[in-house]
């Protein structure tokens, strides 16, 4: 059954990891995993799942070159009438400033201790969600 | 650190569920959650994670129109040392003609037993991997 849009962003906001597609300059689909925080409309992430390198700043210059992205989250289970998915369509800004990064730092940290005992250093992504889309198996 | 293409390709194999991202034939970004069976470079899959519909035949639209994909497995956990994910970037083809359905679905059915039970009716996408990336926090 499709989700309501209040349960597919709630059902996003309980899971602990998501995957950020982007779209790299040369037309190709970009995908990686991310830690996150909802907030309302925004989901924000920080760069860190990789020590920094060129190369893992894809999402990053994805990005700035087309702001469309797709975030996933979804539910397996061995028994198929718990599976559950919540897509978020939208677009995405890439924060490099401190001052902005402060907020989205907070939601993060209050999420995960890995960040309270490390912050990340940014930059970091913000995703304006325009369209949530969402399906479950069963009701719950 | 980053895994050895044979390594990202096995726990790709152990994973069982993965995300397809495809492009939209307006240029956006499109996620879906995925059950899979691998053989050696190609990924199978079968649309059966929703009903049949319009609406969830996008990727195969998709597809048909640009082929260049990207799947990814990861790896989540409370401790950060046990996190991985695995990138597949490649080429998908659609595959409605069920005699060319056949091994895909029998190696489908070894490994999900609801298919054993209900066979998907097609049609599947075949993902000829062309890259493979790998991450893990730490070796084991």
């Amino acid at each position: 059954m499709d989700l309501p849009q209040d349960e597919a962003r709630r059902r996003l906001g309980t899971s602990a990891v998501a995957r950020l597609a982007t779209i790299s300059p040369a037309g190709r689909p970009h995908i990686v995993p991310i830690t996150f925080a909802l907030d309302g409309d925004r989901i924000y992430s920080a760069v860190d799942f990789k020590p920094k390198r060129t190369a893992q700043l894809q999402r990053l210059r994805n990005i700035r070159a087309d702001p469309h992205v797709a975030v996933l989250a979804d539910h397996y289970a061995g028994d198929w009438s718990r599976l559950w998915w919540v897509r978020a369509d939208g677009q995405a800004t890439v924060i490099d400033q401190p001052a902005d990064m402060a907020d989205p730092l907070r939601l993060l940290e209050e999420r995960y201790p890995q960040y309270r005992e490390r912050p990340p250093a940014g930059p970091m992504v913000c995703v304006l969600v325009q369209h949530w889309t969402g399906w479950a198996a069963a009701r719950s």
